[in-house]
């Protein structure tokens, strides 16, 4: 009390100490005026602090018996709180708030929000494993009944000096326990957290499986697609007259409605993904290490994957039979516009997940709320595959910590060499443009050599371009020599029936501006100089690059891939368009026989390459 | 002027207007007057708002005309800051601060210290690319003019309401302008950005080269070593004496010092690099896609890697050498203690490197602020390899979203199953925590089969590592039924003669029991039964898994990988032991005669899968 009095004075302010027993709370006049007293001295500025009364107080053993009506100071701070009707409990700790599970172990996580439906069983894990939360369970019990008696609690860190004003602020530091809590989040943080973890768990089951097993799913699946095809239809067709309602785009209500014989023709690809070559524990290296002791190294699947996808609802089918197929967990986050759809082709699929791998396999986020919550679990999610606007992809990108495959941008080129033949150059270039020009693989800029503007070639292309409806946009070269409107900017992507277009006096500076200004995407020469052309397809360091080839042709189904999870333009991982390979990862196993190292000596190594 | 009014009445503040003409400034008994105005005013609690009078100015073309003392606002606020003797000028506008290129292009990085040496080339650059800094030009120029005379400035937006606040709190936004700015930072935020960007244009001039020109700079290298071995063992010897005054401890002094015959063995492992098999532009995967169309799959440098080493010299040898074999750029950084060991090495090594790569190709940072300077780069940077405790690798992943090589644990476990050979399990279990203790490979966690107590196997592993000096902690049912001291966690690394033991109930107990508590880095089975061999190498989810072999062996060298970067626990790009294909990323080759989609109607896929 002395050093509160003489902190609070540093400040200016007066405390005044309050000493009360379990006794005082029977009698219902003592809190009648406890009320009166705490509000007098408060409209006089004067901080009240409240402690046991231990000298009066009849209690035996003091830190064991809890009894009564309040038997510590969290409890006592609990009781005090529901007699003054106090708008908040904060609680503080020697820690950041309650943990999922032993703070010291790395793997624990602060939770933010406390759900008593979600978090009692975790808590009780916590005791469980005997490492012991010190005063947390006396705080949580604290906190949970003040809470459920209509007034919040946080329990946050006393270390920190600003902890009361930033939980007065309403920041969201330590924990908070509030009566509705559990309405505010559907699922929660830690719901998410659950989620991610037990499809980690559903897919080392999965992963266990045989291969036949796995392809059983995949076949049942199918199945149960089309026998639901009605209700799949039918809830597609809600899902279509409310957008159409909401007076959506027309472009995104194509995307988003199931055309007839669609739910068949997923039936039959899941059926070639059931029949493909099991992707899973197939060596890629083997390696003698010793004398008999053989090292492996083996694809593996990833563990747990995050799809956000926008409108289109077959994509949920595809990304989920993908997932099935390389034995991952996966956690999908759909467009809301596609709510029903995605439920409904989610529950189909779940419901013909055996219970040996469980169904929580495959987590149906449902909220928007829940994706912030969802980046920030790079510890239970490996990878994130955003499929969706440019825009999706660089906010996901900038907002975590978990890989992610994908891409922001595709600026992709042709360059058409002097050497190019001419109706190859037009055909490619109209190709790389025209074909679909809001994919990420057609053309953004044409570079054409110098030399190109004397023949008439380069007014041609134009011509040709501007022919088919293409809005032709200049370099700062192009622009005063072909008399077209100048380009803001070399990075930029069109998406549209539009390209910028710039002279280069040769492959290198053409390979210079790919470099400085493209996405490092796909990108294409026309030529038939074989040696420009090979300067160009080993220099220029973009995902694909091609020669006389159209860039459209970057795609994985164009690729052969089979199925397509995306386009990568990260380095790391997979690169350009990917396959199922994007989902796998690699294990290195070894079979010995006693074999140990000593320092080097106990084996004498081989290390021969064997034959895969 | 009506609007400041308004808008400062509305918070109780009065504004006064000040117009001043160029002419104004001539007379300096204005000037004196002109201090003790605004002086008073302040003291008054009213705000000056400066501007030119117009109706009295004698400029003739105001937007055009910038001769005089000033010319424009920007111009007028460094003087007047100047005359007033300010503590700061903030000077507000439409974008975020200064930028390093056009704030348009997503390359463009906010340069929060401006430092003239290092942009003033970045800057004209913006100007020369047309694209345009609007009024930034005459800011910077204002800016560098007030600071260069004593007076720091801020160039902020003046969107944000508070950002005025929160440059008097001195937090970190916009681009600062300060005459010391030089001195804080030795190469400063552009300067990390200029050496990445360097580094990865002589990359691609290195990748440029045939295999056989970078094999020579490997073995020019090699000599140029040899040939400056005496230089290199003197700044070794002057750190290592360094070193010993300095008090370090004996484990980090012998680590730093360059034993005898290391510089030969360096050269010489340099030189084996040198004839090994080109890595770059291998054909991984070739496919028809349709007839003489063929798409190769083919491996390709990562770009540009930073290394983070502590203490070892040789490590920069290696991983300078493997980042030039594997044609990446590369940023290093070491140890203190070894700066000038690693400065003569690094000079030692780019001195061999031809003018047509560029010696920028490796560059050396030498002081830790640099570190996270170089850790926002994600743009340029493309892997970070840190080697060192792991602190540093858990502090390096925290604080980048460049992926990470690395691994921050090793919680390694030995399962000795009920039918292992029991001699075996006392040589692999003595071997996995005994050869090198604080390896992350080595044994942390013992888990023996519970009908292995009976048999009193359990307390012989106990005794035999007690014997060779490991202290044993038990988990709760090992403590209590081999009455050995309890272990606090079992995520717990000990990197040292010390381990866990828990009893387990068989291979699927094992399994959970890692991974719940494991790092996924190395784990092994002690078993005669095949079977169940098989399912712990199925089922457990980590980087290396071993059957009857200590977990030891989990290791570039002997797992035959060459040179290694490091042992990967991320799941992503690469895992376990990685050597030189960490380094590398992949890139899609085409081949056509003109192949346009034309909406897949334009080819005829046969999608083959050629030999490689």
């Amino acid at each position: 009390m002395a050093l509160y009095d003489s902190l609070f004075s540093q400040l200016d302010m007066t405390a005044a100490q309050l000493l009360v027993t379990d006794n005082d709370f029977r009698d219902p006049e003592f809190r009648k005026q406890l009320c009166h007293t705490v509000n007098d001295l408060l409209s006089l500025k004067v901080i009240p602090i409240f402690n046991e009364n231990d000298a009066v107080s009849t209690r035996k053993a003091p830190y064991e018996d809890s009894s009564g009506i309040f038997w510590d100071n969290d409890s006592l701070s609990a009781l005090l709180a529901l007699e003054l009707k106090a708008d908040l409990l904060v609680l503080l700790s020697d820690v950041d708030g309650l943990y999922s599970g032993p703070p010291s172990d790395p793997k624990s996580k602060l939770i933010h929000t406390y759900i008593k439906e979600n978090h009692d069983g975790a808590i009780t894990f916590g005791d469980k494993s005997r490492v012991g939360r010190g005063g947390m369970t006396a705080k949580v019990k604290a906190a949970v009944y003040s809470a459920s008696a209509g007034i919040p609690v946080v329990i946050t860190s006393g270390f920190a000096a600003d902890n009361i004003i930033k939980v007065l602020r309403g920041e969201c530091i330590g924990t908070l326990f509030h009566r509705d809590a559990r309405q505010w989040v559907p699922t929660g943080e830690t719901g998410t957290r659950e989620m991610a973890m037990a499809a980690r768990e559903c897919s080392r089951r999965l992963q266990a499986m045989s291969s036949e097993e796995r392809s059983k799913i995949l076949l049942d699946i199918a199945k149960s697609l089309e026998d639901n095809e009605n209700k799949i239809l039918s809830e597609n067709a809600a899902d279509v007259a409310e957008a159409t309602e909401a007076g959506y785009e027309k472009s995104l209500i194509s995307r988003l409605a199931l055309k007839p014989g669609k739910v068949s023709s997923l039936a039959n690809s899941i059926r070639v993904l059931a029949n493909m070559e099991e992707p899973i524990g197939r060596v890629l290296k083997r390696t003698e290490l010793a004398d008999g002791f053989i090292l492996e190294k083996t694809s593996s699947p990833l563990g747990v994957l995050l799809i956000i996808f926008e409108s289109r609802p077959e994509a949920l089918v595809q990304i989920a039979s993908l997932a099935i197929r390389s034995g991952n967990g996966l956690l999908l986050k759909g467009g809301k516009e596609a709510k029903r759809s995605n439920s409904i082709l989610h529950k189909v699929i779940t419901s013909s997940i055996p219970e040996s791998v469980g169904e929580k396999l495959i987590g149906l986020v449902t909220t928007r709320e829940e994706i912030p919550e969802l980046l920030k679990l790079d510890d239970v999610i490996d990878l994130v595959i955003p499929r969706g606007s440019n825009k999706l992809v660089s906010q996901i990108k900038a907002s975590t910590k978990i890989p992610v495959l994908g891409h922001a941008d595709g600026i992709c080129h042709v360059y058409v060499d002097k050497s190019a033949d001419k109706d190859m150059a037009k055909r490619i270039v109209l190709d790389a443009k025209t074909d679909y020009p809001a994919a990420c693989n057609a053309m953004e800029t044409l570079l054409v050599h110098k030399d190109l503007v004397q023949t008439g070639t380069v007014n041609e292309l134009i011509v040709e371009l501007q022919i088919k409806g293409v809005t032709v946009y200049g370099g700062p070269r192009a622009s005063s020599l072909m008399n077209i409107p100048e380009a803001r900017s070399f990075h930029h992507e069109y998406s549209s029936l539009a390209c910028t277009i710039e002279i280069v006096d040769d492959v290198h500076a053409a390979i210079d501006h790919i470099h400085r200004h493209g996405s490092a995407h796909t990108d294409s020469i026309v030529t038939n100089d074989s040696d420009v052309a090979e300067l160009f397809l080993h220099q220029v360091d973009s995902a694909a690059v091609f020669h006389n080839a159209s860039t459209r042709f970057s795609d994985g189904f164009r690729f052969g891939l089979g199925a397509e999870v995306g386009i990568s333009t990260s380095r790391i991982h997979a690169r350009g368009p990917v396959g199922v390979e994007g989902l796998l990862t690699t294990r290195w196993i070894a079979r010995g026989h006693g074999e140990v190292v000593n320092g080097d000596k106990g084996i004498v190594y081989t290390h021969k390459d064997l034959i895969v």
